[in-house]
């Protein structure tokens, strides 16, 4: 398939993702500060969904600069990429509405761990449908620390134990995914820099 | 007309159609699950519409992969299909919000016939225009399998039988649509997965 | 400038304003078609926006095809036209939604006027920045049949008749557009229709 | 990183931020001029916002048509430009609705100061990525009139004099916005009106 339009639609409907939160915040019906600061929780929420994206683009833009095949197989694993992304403005206003209720933060921690899971699927996808011709890309997929890191032990640990602290403090969930996105945002393959 | 530019207008459109349609899940009042899990039949309905853009994008993007020229009427057929595709937010709300009722089920039934319709008239048009100095297009377009099922006796023959159930059991709608869905996604033409 | 990222900017702004068009349609609150109907008004002035948008894509298409520079008046009279183009959504709810009133109509009227003009003025920039070393482009966008009808006398001797009918029967308004954007999506330029 | 990829996403979000403005227009609710009429305040704010995004863009373009790399460093400060320009549909809305108050206007101008301050970071960033191997690109961002403007005492005086003013007369604060981008349409670089 044609490799640069699969990615103008996925930039497309991200970056469409990116701004209908933007809507969530209703003008305020008061002229005054006190009114606009009801919403900084769902700000709080909003920043954090806004390095998600970030972070997933920076990311997916590595896999498909690299990927010389874009197959049916990938095309709709790329999809159900897509649609954990759409999801995010959903999670995103309920828990930046709700963000000291065990539910919604819970939801929230739910699309992000869905996301992790779609995420390494994508990887794996990309590494199959490489491996046998192009090797080398594969192994540069399978080196990603975005990769590696979620399919390993520790992470999943970690994450059985943030499941169990949300019901106790909530915005555990958001915290979690911060630091998270930050290790990502931080570490990221050397190549991932240059010009392609 | 320039290929690349009608084709990424296309998409732009396509791409908001996914979106806005997350616009219609409303973010539930209260921080449970029970508020959340009243969107379920909504839920389900953006899933079909979603696999629904997903194979419509697919077979688009192999047509206009293939074709060596966008005149004037493959313009405006392309429009056509535009329209269509820009109905599916309305259907799906509607459909999804009352899935047991005859109407808004029927509705999204003629939208989704709609465009099977419309889905012909573009690949007929797209090899009318080929046909004449690039046969193999036309030939290609001609064995597509969303095409050549779409202008079957045996599709309309199960139409009609899924059309007189609705009245019956509404949500077979959504069943017909999905089952249809399906078929397209899996059999596609060979060289669909081809690097272009 | 880049000619190809302007009209990539102008393409998504237009690709959006056609798909919030659509937010308009509020889903019915019943499931019955007699609600669905209540829209029909509505649905007329999408109709006539949606092929507003096809038309004017098309002719900003061919000019941006031919241009050899895309220079700084060219840009700002190029977002004057994209600000005209998001006035659509607004213009069309007003006019759709009380279909038989004069203000709204002439509203609508006003707008299409507007585009005209700026349309207009879009073309001149056009020739004017190629006039020089492409005289040939420059005389190519003065033979389009939708920028000749607009700056004709027999355009404006029916835009004055009907400016005064619209306070007679006011959908005239609509209607006016309406045939108009058919001649101007029958009549184009025969090299309109080549791969560029 | 793909610098092609980086500007369309960046393009897909500017003109989505451009159309949901528009969003902000509600459709009045009677057939008259006057209803429309009430929507004056927003239409001078969307109109300025407009402008703000014209010469936004039209900066963006001359920086990355110059640019030879694309680094995760320049990557996450062309994000936060895009983050304060996705904030612009709330201080427009909000400034355009209390045209007369104090915080509202201070808002829009905070917005807009946070702009002007992370415009330059992305000119200094672009800056710092090419000076060592392309001095001369680094060169001509520096010589851009929207970054010496902003990096100069005066306009920081007359910045402290305004902010001040903001609370005599509010409205200031749309008008200083609207002086300061017209001078940054106004004096461009020379060489950014050729084709890249």
């Amino acid at each position: 398939m044609d490799k640069g339009r699969v990615a103008a639609f996925t930039d497309a409907v991200v970056a469409i993702v990116l701004t209908i939160m933007v809507l969530e915040f209703k003008t305020p019906e008061e002229p005054t500060f006190a009114a606009l600061a009801s919403e900084w929780s769902y700000f709080v929420a909003y920043l954090i969904s806004f390095l998600f994206i970030g972070v997933a683009w920076y990311n997916h833009h590595y896999m498909f600069a690299l990927t010389k095949r874009v197959t049916k197989s990938l095309y709709w694993v790329n999809n159900l990429w897509i649609l954990v992304m759409a999801m995010l403005p959903v999670s995103t206003a309920w828990a930046g509405r709700f963000i000291m209720d065990v539910q919604p933060e819970l939801f929230y921690f739910i699309i992000f761990t869905c996301w992790t899971l779609v995420y390494a699927a994508l990887s794996y996808t990309v590494m199959r449908v490489n491996r046998k011709r192009h090797p080398e890309v594969a192994r540069k997929i399978r080196c990603m620390p975005a990769y590696r890191v979620h399919v390993s032990v520790w992470f999943w640990l970690v994450w059985v134990i943030v499941l169990g602290l949300i019901f106790v403090w909530p915005p555990i969930s958001l915290l979690f995914t911060l630091a998270d996105l930050s290790m990502m945002a931080i570490r990221t393959s050397d190549d991932s820099d240059k010009l392609f």
